[in-house]
């Protein structure tokens, strides 16, 4: 970390910030510039209190030099991390291939979901999304099927060999969704319930994390981070939008976090555009931005009837959308040295 | 809910539009205006999926007329809430006379902790902040000191009569907590942490309901909604901050909250500026600031040591600040017709 | 508009907001509802003062049906607007052809900007972007070389056929740049600053207006309306990044806004990934992305030496950059049904 | 400044960063972590263009010292500025006194404006405010009065007493609202308007300026900067609310800036709770908030039928409810140490 006096700083005020340093288990090393002086300490600060510093008199502001996070960057390790999903049809996220995960909002009834599955499946999809436990904003709203989703979903996996994907919303469900799923996903709104994160780290299947609405890429590998010193790196990371002043659409789209945390972690990331923008109409475009910005994969949301949705209509494409886009999908991947 | 349908839509997309409201259980409206034709959707429609009917086609946009909580809103209860908080010193939120709750942000040990409870008592807190289960961005941070620090928060109660108020962060920390607190808090990257909010729904104590970062009023209130729909109709607003474009805060503290929760609710609401502005500097004059705003109470973080504080030093202020802030508080409680 | 009654308004308000409707020239339409009595005003309400209602006793909220702008918007022009931007090349925006311009943010010197044109039209160019008026967030940096740039500007058209946009800041200096220029800029700043809006209105020269950091779709499209009201319809609009808490990139750029406005108007959007990033290791990816997400074109800063640029160099790409990434943008182009 | 390089910089990307550093006529000095090398750069850089330096290979990233204004900051200036504002109640902004400053957002008509100077003054307002050119979002709306408008204004000040402020739009107008007007008002869409700024810097009367909805304290202090680096040192800085994700009001309202501004510079700063929240529900508990938090000042949108209001009825207070309060915003002036 970087500490700056304020310009006035005197000089036992500079060498109690020193002595604040030490006491961290760092060493400090003074700067007299000619406008302020800055002091640098020295050393691991990852696990430090240091912003305490910022109360100590004479201080201006600490700046840290360090991201928080070890694990999840590429610090550690090079070369990123590939991840095999589940199913018999070869779905893996993080290598050559983008990985299409596709399927509706919700588990509604067994054959909803066989029949979507399948179409899916036809349109190029390797995994199937699909919730059993639904957290919704209100209370008033449906909850999800339960187990008897998780079953429909296994049923559909050994009836198509997608992979499945669904998400787990208390540490109590993690056992059971482990029994059925090949993924587990943790929800947006769960992103930082480090009870949940932990549970999902010490189990050993891949875990979709969601980024938080506004969570910034250094809580969202933190996240990550939990369920990595927990034992499982298998994390994805999943972008699916942020909360800003944007009204045309239900969540704005950063699609920059590609290449920055192809630069800053060893970890997969893929987008979920139907999240991420809330209106159908804006979700082809989006899957096919995404692509060429070099995500590692999608995850959408496809309903065959989406006006009796029971949840997130409004955001779903329909299976035949989905293989409507496919091809122009498949040739941009192909254009940034990819392939669907 | 009103649909507006786009510019030229047919007769036919306005006859399905009409066909999807009557599946909702609703009644439609058609008023052909000059510019558009939209369809006014009756009855309550506060459980229903309306926002599917965005997908029909010709329809431009769905818009809510009805805010989807209910319990929380002031429609079904005009008097305000008052919620006695526990302690011996008479702690109550939501009356005229505004609740100070003051504390360390982490109980840290049994010294510093009793010795806080102390000063903030003599300050003129009626209730006593401090985690013993600590939300940290970091799995590196800090994580609290559980049950023992629940024990340490019990003890202060029994020395000082302060009210107890503490973070649950977990489902099945949710019977521990409550044997040892007063006020259960549900923290901000909580709020949408269902399963919680169920859980300290189902028991009688009073409930701390921190705003998301990003959380919307209809959000905060649907939130409240959870809790409430189980049967503890108990619950505390508290304003934490949002997060925004703003760098010299760490979060910004949206005062304007107050009279507007004060009109849609029926629950109090109260602010934390330590949280809600990030810097011990900015805390005092926001303390003035919400109290004059008419907010039900502040809860605020103090640590003797904040240099040292194992956790959010940099936003806590001293309990001798505290005092010295204290007779200013009282004075702008009296001019705005309330009372500390 | 809709006027959404307050649960327990009285007929007397009622009336009242009648009177207030036909006092703007409209026509009340009242709908009892089961759970609240809405008003719909019928007749064209895009300059009226609507707002206004919501002061009325008994009044809820006052939602807007229309949107204000009208001659930038789809329902006046089905087809989509193509501008052509002069210089020798064929450069346009809004056809099927993806318009690259390219450039240095400032013109520093002839010898920097002739050199820097010719190396984007070998790259694939038809426009050349570079500042002779700066809007600088500072006094103290560099403010551009004034008509001295305007002239080399010139002169680089000249030598190379590509079309020149440069930025005007100021009502009287509209001619001047008008003069040299093919395409008149108007900053993210000034995008509100509605007397510069009608001076390159009167004009006849495409403008080129870029979106405020925080400006909504409405406000951006009723800027262009300012321009096309005063008799020039060649704007063409261009997202540069919005203001969010995100702080990996100076800005984040929403490419939703893509498929939106071409839904919702018949203007051409472009992107500029520069400034939409605010770092160059971010920008090639974006630009891969903008153009399969369906942009008309794109802006992008190029500097051969950007560690010693006079302005925006930790943004701008070097024109190998540019070189290296165009054929990967020509395939998308492609995949997307348009061409590079 | 401070450049951070990446984990595995090597010695020449070092050498290469300190060489830009010497070129920029700043000294380098580098520090060796155990984690990381970061070099400082010494001397006044807050004229240079550092940013550049990201781009150099091995630089992980560049974090600024100093804050880029430097005669807006309390480093050149310790004690506060006191500016007087015009007319003859004495009407003073930044010393013990708080000012108020209310009026129509447009003058309308000379009745109007006449009655409704005569309320405000009655009800403590030292200073008048109304608008004669008017910045509109859509070019559809009431673009105001002009010069006749100027003229109402003079007239009230003659029959009042009270001071007059009202809003220039562009270089071409200052001269004449400067005859008219006491303060001149740069409003937030022009925040970032330099050569408008340059503008009202090259005359002697105070500017009030408001602002920009996205604008980081750095920036509104550089706004004020190119106001005083012209010789005008009168700024009165305004907060009017951010753009943030909330709805329930036009604006989020931070009040948190007050202390901070008074801790980095030596300017006054007023609040606008009408602008700030945009309905006049939450108007005059942000009045009171905004006075105990520690403003030097107010300026409040009143308007004596709002419901007719040509502009801003939906955010207009009437001059009773002015009235009202000012018992109230006195107590607690009184109790914050200041007075009305």
């Amino acid at each position: 970390m970087i500490v700056v006096m304020q310009e006035d700083a005197t000089d036992s005020q500079i060498k109690h910030v020193s002595h604040l340093i030490r006491e961290l288990g760092l060493r400090e090393h003074i700067i007299k510039g000619t406008e302020r002086t800055v002091i640098a300490a020295l050393g691991d600060d990852r696990a430090k209190n240091k912003e305490n510093i910022e109360h100590a008199p004479g201080v201006e502001k600490v700046m840290p030099v360090l991201a928080k996070y070890k694990m999840a960057s590429r610090e550690v390790k090079k070369e990123r991390t590939v991840i095999p999903l589940g199913g018999t049809l070869g779905a893996v996220v993080g290598g050559k291939k983008n990985c299409i995960i596709a399927g509706p909002c919700s588990v509604e009834s067994r054959d909803q979901l066989l029949q979507c599955a399948q179409e899916v499946k036809e349109a190029g999809a390797t995994a199937l999304r699909g919730g059993a436990f639904k957290p919704r904003t209100s209370p008033y709203d449906f909850q999800g099927l339960g187990e008897a989703g998780l079953k429909i979903l296994a049923e559909a996996r050994e009836k198509t060999g997608l992979a499945i994907v669904t998400e787990v919303m208390a540490v109590d469900q993690v056992s059971l969704v482990n029994q059925y799923a090949d993924v587990l996903q943790v929800g947006a709104r769960n992103m930082q319930n480090y009870n949940l994160l932990m549970a999902v780290g010490d189990q050993k299947k891949p875990v979709l994390l969601k980024r938080g609405l506004s969570a910034t890429l250094e809580e969202f590998l933190l996240a990550a981070e939990y369920i990595i010193s927990r034992g499982n790196s298998n994390v994805i990371l999943c972008e699916r939008g942020i909360r800003t002043f944007e009204t045309y659409c239900r969540n704005t789209l950063p699609l920059a976090i590609v290449p920055e945390i192809h630069r800053i972690s060893h970890l997969p990331i893929i987008i979920d555009p139907s999240q991420g923008t809330g209106h159908a109409h804006l979700v082809p475009d989006m899957c096919k931005a995404a692509i060429a910005a070099g995500a590692d994969g999608l995850i959408i949301e496809t309903h065959d009837d989406p006006e009796h949705a029971l949840t997130d209509g409004a955001q779903s494409i329909t299976p035949k959308t989905l293989q409507e886009i496919m091809p122009t999908m498949k040739r941009i991947a192909v254009a940034v040295d990819r392939e669907i």
